[in-house]
């Protein structure tokens, strides 16, 4: 059987515009690629709200997870002249590849904070549930399903394995950076991805860089620095995600309390009750959000039609940088809200966000993460950051920035005589 | 009043993949970018079903409209050096270049088909209506709207303007050519841009070329063929158009024969009925066609339920090649189909693309193109396939290719004995 | 011995901008590209005096070699997969590849028509003579230089070998399309080679190309089109190739007149002669000749030190367009040129280039170039203009462009009262 | 006058790869290139060596001037919107842009080390001497040629003007950051320059960078650091520069003992004396250099033939790290070089490079820098590692690398019962 399944009489190459082309001879992966729950990751955007900031970033999840398929299976190349590599781990290794991101859903940063989700928890589901996934992948033994979901989910035994899909310097990572400046329209992602899978090396724990390839992870890391802050954490596309944010929690509170919605949302009501099923899951994409979001501006809810009409028409919400430490500020802030007729639980919000670019290993973390060995002229394994100057001086350096945000638009709109509108205009400079 | 709106304070400028930076300094375009008319573009793809077949294809309408706004400024920014050149047709340019894709609703192709609806008209009405849109050109005067639809109409007097947005060498083809080639990733779309609009020339009645700009010209009307037979006709893309088109058709037909819809398409009744106003039709956008889609995978009825999991899901036909004139072999098909209880007015589809790269004035046509005028060194305008062997080889060679599509899944899953399953086998040699 | 040769125990890599890195694994090609010979393709510009009208095209013939190396061994990758190709013609395919430029002199066009030399002569010498490549190339086996020089000769027997290197869709052509384009910075040069070597198949007599890849060989044939117009015959170039031709012109006359010089021209005295060996021609290089040139224009001799300024300084020729037919026009210039002190066989040049970007066989002419086949989907060969619209339109077309080049700042330094100074502006029309 | 030189009847453009196109409109610009002096720059080449490490780098000095001269015209267009800006110094920076690498020689690294030359001096020489520059410069007015040549020489009155040709933010190293990565084929120089000079103001003693630009600051600077790392100070690059110093040095030697030569480097005399005018170092390129290097291949002189063969046909040296600190091994190296036979004063070199990526100013130093200043939204201005973490953890970081370079094969071709070679491979870990 897993014979039969090994080759495709002839090569299938999708254009890419990352890659160039993204081959495919294994029949394997060109049956999960056809899979309804593959397919359904076209339906979500690689970088959720960002579209909203960098109109270029309107890619899905589906090229996304092609490439680092591509960059896996051009890294397995590289390995399989080594005697580490051991060629039965291929196919388990694409397929990893292929679908570490498929439990994602529609906007998943804000559903998981808002309904306490978790796309790794859908991901294993997929991949060990009833699924048309799961029927391709037993196709080659009753117990592959299972080593996938332990590779993508960072349990499986080779740690080798798991360290090409997950680590600081893996398939996810590389493809993301590059494919996300390439639609974006930025420069910063532009590291040599040839010359990093060329110098990559298989040991028996993981992946390591040969010293020769030092400054293309240099150059690897600080676009992720880049990338992150230029892109991932642009407080405009925050700012949508903000509303997006109070969107969901506004329709689960109205749901809660009863309210008659004229557009009734069947395909979250288990979401809101805290029971969805991967079946329910499945249907959830984008556009049926972007639906609701529409639909929504016609329900009776103020606040609920409001924000839908914020996020469908990017009327989006103004920031000031803000220091946490600052509760005092946050307090009259509030109050004045309130005065001034605005829910501060929506129209006032605190956004976080935070990365550090490279990390030595700290055991109990949350994210323990390996660092980078680069392997040097001698083969005796050396982290990065002793050796090179520049990742030295960003490691372990984790960086927050927070941001206060609020609708310029209604407290402009506020009368003139108000002194709510005076109140706020003073406190936010504006 | 008018001069209020000049100029911004300080320039905005949005990142794009394609001319790196697009840059507004008018507060009107600035305003018109703003209105939801504008932003629902985002959510209108620029290749409709393209994306099935060349992943990468997934951008909208939103970054093709400011990239036409954008060549067109830079346009205008040559011309305005010289005399033939009127300043005060600036603003009105820009505007029409911006708002010249206004009118299309999510895939309009497919939808013109099956409702008769007509973006053209829905661009005049968005602009010359009751619109966030028409308020804000109406800020420059209250013919200006006219004007606006006049030039996109391409009834306006100025022809020279008109040119500049509508003709074999507009600043609408130069932006869709570069961009679906950048996000589907070929290499076909790569003219020199910039040396194209270094050499145009402003005339009276229209754009000309420089003599010595032959051959970028050369170049483009190369692209264009290339692209419209290797993107924009492409089997595959059809293959999904053929099943988005018998959706929509089936959906009609069933509201018609008064089906009882589990999932109401509210929003698409008035279409059904043939009396969408704008107001309606600024509802309509892919996230609603496809949450559509979506939901009716659990409709009764048989043929729109597979239709839609079809499209979805990606199953899509298979064609063979089909000459017109073969009616025999189409009218057995049809027999057969209907023998195998597949109904050929829904399964069994020609699909006829056609393209001429370039074309001489051939009056009375329903499109009457201007042909390309170079400006030879002693002043006098040439028409181009005069003066290029290349250009004059393809000059009014229209190529029709005509497919025949089927769902080769569905015939594969008639029973083995079956004579209607042997005879479809025959006739489409599979 | 032959096996000692076969593999580097790690492989090299340059990087190279066209085809990101070039892959060296076999030791024999390593020392190839080690040979002095090789080496001082370096000091040969890949585009003569091209780099005085597009700046950037200063590259050499070195980069160029290995480029067609490079895509011949991803050819060779594709091929082996096919049941055609004879793995024992790699090695020899790679060299032949890797040399098959290595007979050319600096500015070879220019020195080919002064001295009668000939570049495939002296590439066979290099392969056969007593040289470091034979040296190297003779490791393999005694007859293989003896294949190589074959290969390149066209004369081998294996058609199909002869075709990766020379025929109208070659290695070679694909690598200096795309290198001239990226050194000049035109667009034009940009097919999708991926595409193309991943359609070319091996067939007994010739590498001919899979249908599906027919849009792809017509966008190369475009390039080519494109880059030989707007690049090699581009008139300002040809105006420093007629000044060099003729510079070696005067030198050779003035040398065979007995003149003495004051730099004499060692290294090329042989050539003056009509006599040179291998030896004195691999101490040719462009260095040689502008050191020559440099110090030349302290010479006695008023038309060697007025060409050699001129092209040292780019005080070039201009031209008019020329009807060879139009003897009347070129003699009465002639004898004005005469009246003015100007010896028109020196400042009175016309030059003819011609091409035909795609030709089917016509058997008997100088070369006889085969036609590409392409496979239809039944296996059957059909030739490409047959299947080609744009293809056919231009096949055998061969264009010829004429012009006369003279210098029009000696014209303008006449006398004003001068009658010859009339004549030639009004001739001339300047 | 002025007023006539201002502009040209129409714009020229070169096409370039890095900038698709130059423009120039002022008769003056176009006059200066031109000049034989500026034409010069064609036969030196921009990285001197480096085409011997990366083939694709044999851009001369010529491409580069165009686009620095390009850089800062694009920036002119920024800052004079600006009230700070002076329209009158603008065709004086676009000057002092073009010229400023014009007084550079061939290999002017090792030319300066040998001869005690120095380009500045040169530079101001062919600006304020008896040049053609010279004399286009001073149509302008009589004292344009010193203006031009002190804002080269950073003496100008306007530091604003200086700065943007010389600082750490330069249209200089904006340009070889690009060109230099274009033309090598690396990925590490592609900041996004289009930002750079969007983000940059003019302030009466420099220019400034929009604190919102600080991303593309970091990114330069990052660009910088790599670039000298993995480009300049390639060791191969610096070991053929390690051979043409001592080339240099041997023949300047042999020059001074009386040493006959065959072929007698009259060109070159006045540097071996010391007293080298303008007019000699203008005859002075890379050809006559090259030329020499081939011809003493032949002479007596072993060092010096056996020297210009390893230049001419890259058999470079190879090398050690090296601890300056070690002088026992240095000294036991060189007397076990004595004793072989092999002169350590030409075989055995310490190379050192060095560079610091950012700096602060710091009064007294060499290179007095001025730090990059950042115009915070208040309109403070704040030094950039002040607000850049990467920036600051990289300021004031000067590294060294040190490299000790010897021929490899010579001591390998030592008898092998020579106790020296015994004694060197043990040294050197050969």
């Amino acid at each position: 059987m897993a014979q039969r399944m090994t080759k495709l009489s002839e090569e299938k190459v999708f254009k890419d515009p990352v890659h160039r082309y993204i081959h495919v001879r294994d029949r394997l992966i060109w049956e999960l690629i056809g899979t309804s729950e593959f397919q359904r990751l076209r339906r979500i955007k690689q970088l959720g709200t960002s579209y909203l900031t960098f109109h270029g970033a309107e890619h899905s999840r589906f090229g996304h997870s092609l490439g680092v398929y591509e960059i896996t299976r051009k890294l397995i190349n590289v390995f399989e002249k080594e005697p580490e590599w051991d060629p039965n781990d291929r196919l388990l290794c694409l397929c990893a590849a292929l679908l570490h991101d498929i439990g994602h859903g529609p906007f998943s940063h804000s559903f998981e904070k808002v309904f306490q989700t978790d796309h790794e928890h859908f991901t294993r589901e997929m991949i060990l549930g009833q699924t048309e996934i799961n029927a391709v992948l037993r196709k080659i033994s009753d117990d592959f399903p299972r080593k996938v979901s332990d590779v993508i989910g960072k349990t499986y035994e080779n740690k080798l394995v798991v360290s090409m899909i997950s680590s600081q310097i893996d398939a996810d990572r590389m493809d993301y950076l590059l494919r996300d400046a390439y639609y974006t329209g930025v420069s910063y992602g532009n590291f040599d991805l040839e010359r990093l899978w060329r110098v990559m090396r298989p040991r028996e724990d993981q992946v390591v860089i040969k010293k020769s390839g030092m400054h293309a992870v240099e150059d690897y890391i600080m676009s992720r620095y880049q990338m992150y802050w230029q892109i991932y954490f642009h407080p405009v596309t925050r700012s949508a995600e903000v509303i997006l944010t109070k969107i969901l929690h506004r329709a689960k509170t109205l749901y809660h309390n009863g309210f008659k919605f004229k557009y009734v949302p069947t395909q979250l009501m288990s979401l809101f009750d805290g029971q969805v099923t991967v079946e329910d899951y499945l249907k959830l994409d984008e556009a049926l959000i972007l639906y609701y979001f529409q639909v929504w501006q016609e329900e009776e809810d103020q606040i609920l039609k409001d924000l839908c009409y914020r996020f469908m028409n990017r009327k989006l919400f103004k920031y000031i940088e803000f220091t946490p430490m600052d509760l005092s500020l946050y307090d009259e802030l509030r109050e004045t809200f309130l005065d001034a007729g605005l829910d501060p639980d929506y129209y006032l919000v605190v956004d976080s966000s935070s990365d550090c670019p490279y990390d030595l290993y700290r055991p109990g973390e949350e994210e323990e993460k390996l660092p980078i060995y680069l392997v040097m002229p001698d083969s005796q394994l050396r982290e990065l950051s002793r050796e090179s100057d520049v990742v030295d001086s960003i490691t372990g350096k984790k960086r927050t920035d927070h941001k206060l945000y609020y609708p310029l638009d209604a407290i402009m709109a506020l009368p003139s005589h108000s002194k709510a509108k005076k109140k706020l205009r003073s406190l936010l400079s504006i």
